[in-house]
């Protein structure tokens, strides 16, 4: 596998920041279907192997969901407040939810859904998000089986092609873009450029 | 005028955060002329007056400048990492530069102008952002006169129309929605809904 240079520099901003909760938060940007931009906070939940494709996680309905299966095309950026640093990242969103075929991303699912957090794993029993507010009974919901996702959680699957990483500590700042190469089938590759901050 | 009741609860958190620098970045998401999402962070340079617009600033050259000139779109997403509150901001951009015609908005390009830091002062006279990397020696530019405004300075003005309060730390979660009613000439309100997390 190639080394990827800006996963390298990721985790090296992660081990900085030593895992608070805070830095494993980033914003996630799509387009709706009326073709305002859309922005929320989703929390990283590692690679996909070696690779660099990155995991989230999403009730599948909420509204973000309606988005991508529109237009799979995203763009996140993530904000390190101790390394003062950024990475852009833009790709394709896929959806990993309860109708997967493929083996290894049914398991994946799977270990994505028992790792989470029990009170996260409970929010995917809660009602409709979005909807008018629901009686607060309604929010008493059982204990999930942490060994089988319940049918509104989707593993969400975001597949860089382009990534800005700027470094606000350099002075002046240091800003470097990776575009990714290579076909389908062929090992992928990085060219990286250096441009202006 | 109208109370604001999001500008409250942001102003809250923000007092809550006591004005520590990341407390006040946030990221803007727009839409590039290729239909891609585009977000990266910006810094709150406070309320224009006392009603809703928020003010960022930002280099004319910048690749979110002609995104915007070409439709001006955006949702901005600030998350409060003591708080544990999301808001999500929709409306449109405005972008206020040397050529703004409007007295006030001209003294208000100035004013935030004057206040920025030193460094970010300077970094409005650096090499065209995104182009590449200029050699070391044309970033050593002079110190631009604090209350002169260079061509490459815009204020950025982002007017909500619609506003998702996030507070994660409820059990279950609140969320609260709300949206602007009235036309141009109207007194602002907004109207609220509580919805589910």
């Amino acid at each position: 596998m190639t080394e990827i240079p800006w996963r390298i520099a990721i985790e090296r901003a992660l081990t900085v920041h030593h895992g608070a909760p805070p830095s494993r938060w980033l914003q996630l940007a799509t387009v709706a279907a009326d073709g305002w931009p859309s922005v929320r906070t989703v929390v990283f939940r590692g690679f996909l192997g070696d690779g660099p494709i990155l995991r989230f996680t999403t009730d599948l309905r909420s509204a973000k969901v309606a988005q991508i299966d529109r237009d799979s095309r995203a763009e996140a950026c993530w904000m390190f407040t101790e390394t003062r640093e950024q990475f852009r990242l833009a790709g394709h969103l896929r959806l990993i939810g309860p109708d997967e075929a493929d083996p290894p991303l049914v398991a994946e699912r799977s270990e994505v859904w028992t790792a989470l957090p029990p009170a996260t794993r409970i929010s995917l029993l809660w009602p409709e998000p979005g909807a008018p507010r629901a009686d607060l009974r309604r929010f008493k919901v059982g204990t999930p089986d942490p060994h089988e996702p319940p049918p509104s959680f989707a593993l969400l699957l975001l597949d860089p092609e382009r990534v800005d990483h700027l470094d606000l500590r350099a002075e002046p700042h240091s800003r470097v873009q990776y575009q990714r190469l290579g076909g389908a089938d062929e090992p992928i590759e990085w060219a990286s450029l250096a441009v202006n901050p």
